[in-house]
């Protein structure tokens, strides 16, 4: 069981003011090592080499995301509402907190190379032999179960889940708003307050209050915005272009044999593929910055470059193309293997579209659910069939393909090259 | 020479909505490894287990620094007053930028442990075989000489130093704003485009007028409670002391011939202080943690658990002591030795105190020069002259004696020790 | 001719930190007595009602549009831009400060009961025997002229009239801030600094880099949600209705002969529809607020209470009707009647949509200029012709009809009608 | 009896974000017409004639001081603290509300020249003939004389006045911040959060934790620094000056028997010292601004002249006085003689002082209880006896004298009054 704190805990947050902690058990996870080690892991990945401020870690968000919950729930109980199942709140709050939990350090780019994923490692630590699985076991023997099946999206209460994980859940709550602060751009603002204030639980939905709606078309609109202001900004993604080829160039280094002078036992496991738990704490954003910092140094000059372009910033140039056929690509090849870059680790054609970021889906879309709207007399709508705004962001597909590539590329000492470079990705040389 | 560039360049900032850049020289120096690496430095160290958005680097503060000497300085030659010598626009801007590129990993433990220094780190990157070196001898043989000159305040010309540092200057200014608006706290506010309508060049020195002084009061105001409620903050303090502590035992073991697991070169260096630029620059915030994070699993139990606090936050308690002797500090060792704790790794006194952060010193002190009003006929009073709150608030001396050492102490199975220490300290004993 | 001042003036202002004046005949215009009138004039008429922090003057307004169109041209100026016409900075300013001079009290109500405009009121003040004309004729004797033509937007150079009028123009930027920051909403923010800084001039016109897309996309998203939210909310039309009946209530009444116990000579004129400049001086809202509270004295029991409603916030109740036809209306007449409330006062059907607060519109309908994209090779695009959001947002016709009527009708002693009203309109009545 | 609403309604509010109403009888006295009256009242009277910005209500500040309460009481309910007195919840909500509603137009200037004052008329309005009467009735027969009790500092129970009327109250705590947000000053932001946190009901009185003196501290830098950069401003207090003078001038001329073209009952009334409430009712500040510009047209020239600069802001000139003697007075008064102006209206010393706004006072003056901390084992100490700051803060007299005459003495026709006068004062006369 879990008991209230004698007195109240609390965090100064840039973003909710205060954080308030209220239950022992919250207290326990948020000193756990595991719950700690998110200090060392950035939110928002290589995004802080395109905005210096959003250099915020995943520790902080998660903290957001249990705060968001805590305000929603006691909103909830305030009022009385007979739709929420009380019993689950402290589920629901330890879900908020822990559902990031397994997050490694540039997890995109690693999860890409090595088919890790960070969900499953979150229930993994949840249900491992860890700290977090020690506190949350004081709860109930099944409480870990319990946490895990909510943050895997299966427990059997889609109300819970929905708080957690869903086109209006905490989650983005929070990190609308935390990045839109510390990288400093206006987009991510909205009024979190009025949009707790018309959420309702109803037969076990969390819908909202159809006054609301231009309120939840703002939360919108801020996503929109940041989803291609800052998520997807080229820089941003040229740096996680890099850190994928540093990967794969070094995976491929490990199955040919190669003899690195900087290796270590987590790293080791990683292309083996069988991480243990105790080994995935160790592999946080320092430990992996080390690396890159060290085989910046390695005799290999593929990856030691791109782990030099990374540290220092020389990050990839990038162009848009107004279309792409095979016989660009294939010139574009022909053209970096004569100037000696091998196209696999220098050359990427990028095409900006990530589930875990689109602005809105009407439909269940990965486990998604979308945004429902009460009427007065408790009919419920999906707002897209309500907001021609909604309607239209929904809908829009502006990502563009973009061509990455060393800027070196363009002042080849084979001017021919550079000349023929340029004419093909449309640029004018000079 | 440098020229300006062809188009403005802009940074997003959080604080300053936006960083401008003007200059190629200015440009370049940002783009060299050197400061590119001031990313991995945090600019708060240890801090942020205190507060968790006080997680920004050295990056972001040195462009803020950059940016509010840019102002000040544009404030001048907009209104033509003719004491600012014109020809120093680039010196005052480069020695914004780069005054803190020699800070290394944990400042403050470091360099109390091995003896460096980060102003002098900063001239020997600024002086020795580096990119940033290369950047400004462009501008002129001897301008790298000039820079570190201003960084070093040896530099001829006061008001040139006086910008980057002084009692009032871009370097207080920009990380007061920035410290407050990561951390959340409301206490670094004050209206930095009022103080610098206010600042006059005048025969040689920076002065303001009279009628800010009220303005200036308020900033003073800022640094006092962010000195006490953030930068002293006994919490921040505990994690400094095991810091400390942990480079204390990592070179007694050193000294004694222990055989790390892990030691990598720079590391080395540092142990036997002869550190070389080239592994200066490898010495990163993610180095240390990688380092602190390896050896928590080193043999010898002291290093290993000091660590191991670090990483996963269990800091050392503290209680504040009234009076302070050399009786007390004895019995206290006493019951540590008792109960098997090294007292020397495991208790300390603490008097907060610390020049770089004091609120304000009337005179000349630690070479930071005292903030001068000037009236409309021009003459000038230092300003604790004027203003009795700032009267007051460099005469404060609120420091207390802190105890830090391990809560476990307080539930030693021998109940005896812990209730004579409990008894020691002043703490009720439950 | 006009001179800098001496030394640059500054107005604290919360939107724009400090506004900045850098001309004599700024500062002169200013002090006029009609500029001054502008305080007693509210930016938002009845809106305070609805949004109690919504209290600011157009006084504030003015200086705020002075401020943006300052750093508009401040930008151009310090650019170089070629097509800017440097000459023109001064008329711009002007233009900007008093575009609004003209507006009385409440204007929507009394321009629509009494046929005055505050457009042709702002050019009889610039030209007419005033302090305002008088500062403007010492910078040249046909300078008053080419302020009124900017006003007016007749003024022959493109470029000068869409920095005050267009759909992109100070006035716009400056409200759309302004009123977010009073009213105390989130919708009204956007980053002003970026779209400043990718606005140009281009062959008499100004126009935007494509790069600021998204941030004008932004600026027009605010727009659409301060629109619905803010200035159409129904609370502020009921308050607007109101003044409405009370103007044509009081105008039958004089045209009827009826005694006013209180009148005063700029009452007569409006009546008589012949005010003059000195008239209208006097015209300002604490004047007509003194009249409505005076009139609720009134033996006339029609006038003395809608003045009451107004005076003491009890508004007529509004419902949203599905569908609209005569048929309804007449029978809603009828009950009106028959519970002995004159329909003529106490009945409106609203349908909200004016020209001055539509959102976007890429055609140049009522002399608003659209906004005009230019890419990096110099050519224009109509912004809704490549943004779906603009598009989308440039189609939406929201607008409802909105029945308003007396709440007591709802409570009507004869029962029936009650019934009968709530019938109609489809309440439930209880 | 007073039951909750069955939702509660909340007002946006840009100081708190939402002001929350949950009871039918703060709703219902919210919607008197003594209560909107307050709509018609500016906070800080003649401010906005300094700071633009400030141009907000009493209307919004009363809401304000009411939720600031509701927040505090809401803070001991969750925390179940004993020594809160439960069932005076509803009457601290009222007087916080109420506390100003007596306040007339210009209070400071009319309560001086005709002894009206404030508070009394609070009282009467809630004990008199009015809705707010009806209202507060409904409660308890004696609910009305309890509420005015409190107001009056007369009620029985410290701790209810003390959370309207102290050094740290309600009333303080929202002015401060609302007055920084509308004028746009940065001085006035504290950390109400944290202060309402450490807020405790100890013994029949407010108690602060004395883990909260630097948010104490920084609250009370926040009054000194408002108090002289807002408050006590030199244009603001020349504009109350001037009306004061008008006052004066009027009560002379009515005295003397002139003939008024323009005078209305509730003026007469408050001649006559004899208002009742229902004409209270009707003096507001949109009525004296109707009598300033009526006024400003009398054929007696000085209660014209008054009227029309305090209009147009034509306001007096000051200088500070070094010194001050009778001879000094003397003489000035001899030379506007000569100037033929009259002194008595033309010529004002001023000392700033205003017990309602002093920073802090360690007794009990003026029946404002001092700031009590309180130690973990429960014993107060007065605030000042801890904190330095608040020690020299609270001993700060830093007013001057200045001297306010019409700026065209300086530029009299007979050139050698102006330079006496400019001798007299220590100006340069150019």
């Amino acid at each position: 069981m879990s008991s209230p704190l004698q007195e109240e805990k609390v965090f100064k947050d840039p973003v909710h003011k205060y954080i308030y902690v209220q239950d022992q058990t919250i207290w326990d996870l948020i000193n756990t090592k595991e719950f700690q080690r998110l200090r060392r892991i950035r939110q928002l990945g290589t995004c802080f080499l395109t905005f210096h401020g959003g250099e915020h870690s995943r520790f902080s968000h998660s903290l957001g995301v249990y705060e968001v919950t805590r305000k929603i729930i006691s909103q909830f109980e305030r009022n009385g509402y007979e739709d929420w199942p009380k019993g689950e709140r402290l589920l629901c709050l330890c879900a908020a907190l822990l559902h990031d939990v397994g997050h490694g350090p540039f997890s995109h780019s690693i999860e890409k190379t090595f088919g890790t994923h960070h969900e499953e490692w979150s229930c993994r630590i949840v249900l491992g032999d860890t700290e977090i699985n020690r506190v949350l076991s004081q709860v109930s023997p099944t409480f870990p179960q319990q946490v895990a099946g909510v943050i895997a999206k299966t427990y059997h209460k889609e109300i819970v889940v929905s708080l957690v994980s869903s086109q209006l859940d905490a989650d983005r709550m929070d990190y609308l708003l935390r990045d839109a602060y510390f990288t400093g751009v206006n987009y991510g603002t909205f009024d979190l307050e009025r949009i707790l204030r018309v959420m309702r639980p109803f037969q076990g939905h969390i819908v909202v209050k159809d006054s609301g709606m231009h309120a939840v078309e703002d939360y919108l609109m801020s996503r929109y915005q940041m989803y291609w202001q800052v998520y997807f900004h080229p820089v941003t993604r040229s740096a996680e272009i890099i850190l994928h080829k540093i990967f794969q160039r070094a995976k491929q280094l490990f199955e040919e044999g190669y003899g690195f002078q900087f290796m270590l036992p987590p790293l080791l496991s990683l292309f083996h593929q069988k991480l243990t738990v105790q080994e995935y704490h160790l592999l946080d954003e320092a430990f992996m910055q080390t690396v890159l910092s060290q085989w910046s140094m390695e005799s290999d000059s593929v990856l030691a470059d791109l782990c030099a372009r990374f540290l220092n910033r020389r990050l990839f140039k990038y162009v848009m193309l107004e279309k792409l056929d095979v016989q660009l690509i294939e010139k574009l090849r022909e053209v970096m293997q004569q100037a000696d870059w091998d196209p696999a680790f220098y050359l990427e054609i990028d095409f900006p579209s990530d589930l875990s970021y689109d602005v809105y889906r009407p439909g269940n879309h990965d486990e998604k659910l979308p945004i429902l709207l009460m009427d007065q007399k408790g009919s419920l709508t999906e707002i897209s069939r309500r907001s021609e705004i909604v309607r239209s962001i929904s809908g829009i597909h502006m990502g563009k393909y973009h061509l990455y590539f060393p800027e070196e590329l363009l002042q080849h000492p084979l001017g021919s090259l550079s000349t023929e470079l340029c004419k093909l990705i449309g640029l004018e040389h000079g």
